[in-house]
């Protein structure tokens, strides 16, 4: 049994998430006790932290990812999938704003 | 030549929307010159009314729509697309959250 004061009141509620000044946003959902955001990547490059793993669908545009362990970004097109494990991070970057789906797994 | 003030200074800016008391939420996004939102509709049932066509992709969980000229709410499972027309407007309902892609056209 989990004991510990609950912030969120409404678990189903949605979050705006804003980082790196605006340059990532998403909202944050949670459907079957499982969490997810969508939201999009504006242009630059970013690091994210990762605490669960989480899975990332490119869902408008184009993302690149540089994963834990690789040595240099790789494109992910519309419609394609990364992984990112828990307790490590990855680089994204965009040149034009692309939109995603994230799953924490 | 379009010569109206322009609001916005920086286009490329990434742009939260909340309606309906925050039920649905979306971030809005420019690339090749076309309007894009990604959100996320909450549990309920919702009005929309379009100035610009839209295409509308369910990208995580399911969406009901009643579309223009339809006398009932239609399902449309995650990778499914509908197009509402201009100057018109659409109900859409969603039993658990559900997140979209909407292009403005």
């Amino acid at each position: 049994m989990n004991d510990r004061p609950r912030p969120c009141s409404n678990p189903a509620m949605l979050k705006h998430n804003t980082y790196f000044e605006g340059g990532v946003q998403s909202v944050g959902f949670e459907r079957n006790g499982r969490r997810h955001t969508v939201g999009v990547v504006d242009a630059g490059e970013f690091h994210f932290a990762t605490d669960a793993a989480e899975r990332m669908t490119v869902v408008s545009g184009e993302l690149w990812a540089k994963l834990p362990g690789e040595a240099a970004f790789r494109p992910f097109a519309s419609g394609t999938v990364f992984e990112v494990p828990a307790k490590s991070g990855f680089e994204v970057k965009a040149l034009a704003p692309a939109a995603y789906l994230c799953e924490f797994l």
